[in-house]
């Protein structure tokens, strides 16, 4: 059998690495990630702990990326790990959130390849960190999503919004209706991080890596 | 000014800590954690970090805890950093979900004391690699709550619940009829660590420890 490890990189700095994530490079003999022309933000995480490996990025198309995509994706990667031998496939954040990887797992053949996912800090708590803003307490609940429904703010208590960058007046517009408080959090970790909290300041913004946490407007406790 | 961060230990597993946060550990004069009849799982995945330090059990009372005694822990923690020192309160999981770190940092004075989140891997993250559940995929949404909720479910692709000793069969019985598949995760990342799918072994665990994973069912991809 060969191994694949799902390893989820962080938020960005190198030390939001776990010494899980550290021990499991160090052991692999190759490293995967998907290509982004040429570039790799969880490459650029792991890198001082992955000089001596063998690297393979990934291609995948601009746009919509099909089942085909991911099935050749997993034939590279069950054909680069050695017999017996260890993989890695690096995700920003975690494996197990908006990641390529959930999808390359379902393609993989089961009777030549085992997986383990190595788990890492997701942007939004690590945003949550950052911007000291309680993502979730006691009794209250938490809503993570990739685009934002009216009748879904509906239920929240506080919520993480990825993929900022389309429609952020509307956004914006539709938590001040609903009473929510909010926090605009760039590229958390890193040298570059700002957290705005002013309506202007995040319109102006157009950083990709960008995520929005809000929190329903309450009683004091 | 003191320092005190508020440092996440992950599930369970001390390899499951990040570098920043045993470079934290290591760099601090004196460790809180709230005192659980003399013990504290924190503190056991720290442990071996921790060694040479003045550890300071915080006691809460059982059954409701007061704004009251939020700020007798804040006066504490106070009085034991040293002038210009570095303390580490410590939290399972996350410091900014579900955690007793949250009320604390609203009573420290802020003119005597500066506070740092140091992120941890949340048990639902932890639990969505053990067991292989997606979080979430594009376009879906991922909802975190402590107790459920009908009207809630409604407009979840995914979900965790925390707390699932009360009332297992009432949340299994909704998640069903929901058509979602879930999963129960018991001491995630730690010896003891189980996975249960049937409905029988779920009802019959009672570990205070565990959460359960819910996705919908959905067409093949």
């Amino acid at each position: 059998m060969k191994k694949l490890y799902g390893l989820g990189t962080g938020p960005g700095d190198p030390e939001l690495l776990t010494l899980k994530a550290v021990r499991i490079m160090k052991e692999a003999q190759v490293i995967f990630a998907p290509n982004n022309k040429g570039t790799n933000m969880a490459l650029d995480t792991a890198r001082d702990f992955i000089k001596e490996k063998k690297i393979v990025l990934i291609d995948f198309p601009m746009g919509r990326v099909t089942r085909e995509d991911y099935i050749k994706a997993a034939r590279i990667i069950e054909g680069e790990i050695p017999d017996l031998g260890n993989g890695v496939f690096l995700t920003i954040g975690d494996p197990m959130i908006y990641s390529t990887f959930i999808y390359i797992m379902d393609e993989l053949k089961r009777d030549i390849i085992e997986t383990e996912i190595v788990s890492g800090i997701p942007s939004f708590v690590a945003s949550a960190g950052a911007s000291k803003m309680p993502l979730t307490v006691k009794g209250d609940n938490f809503y993570l999503c990739d685009e934002l429904d009216e009748e879904k703010i509906e239920v929240a208590d506080s919520l993480a919004i990825l993929k900022t960058f389309k429609n952020k007046e509307d956004l914006l517009d539709l938590l001040e209706n609903k009473n929510f408080k909010y926090k605009y959090i760039r590229k958390v970790s890193l040298e570059e991080e700002a957290i705005f909290e002013r309506r202007e300041d995040i319109l102006e913004d157009e950083n990709y890596i960008s995520l929005i946490l809000a929190r329903r407007n309450q009683e004091e406790r």
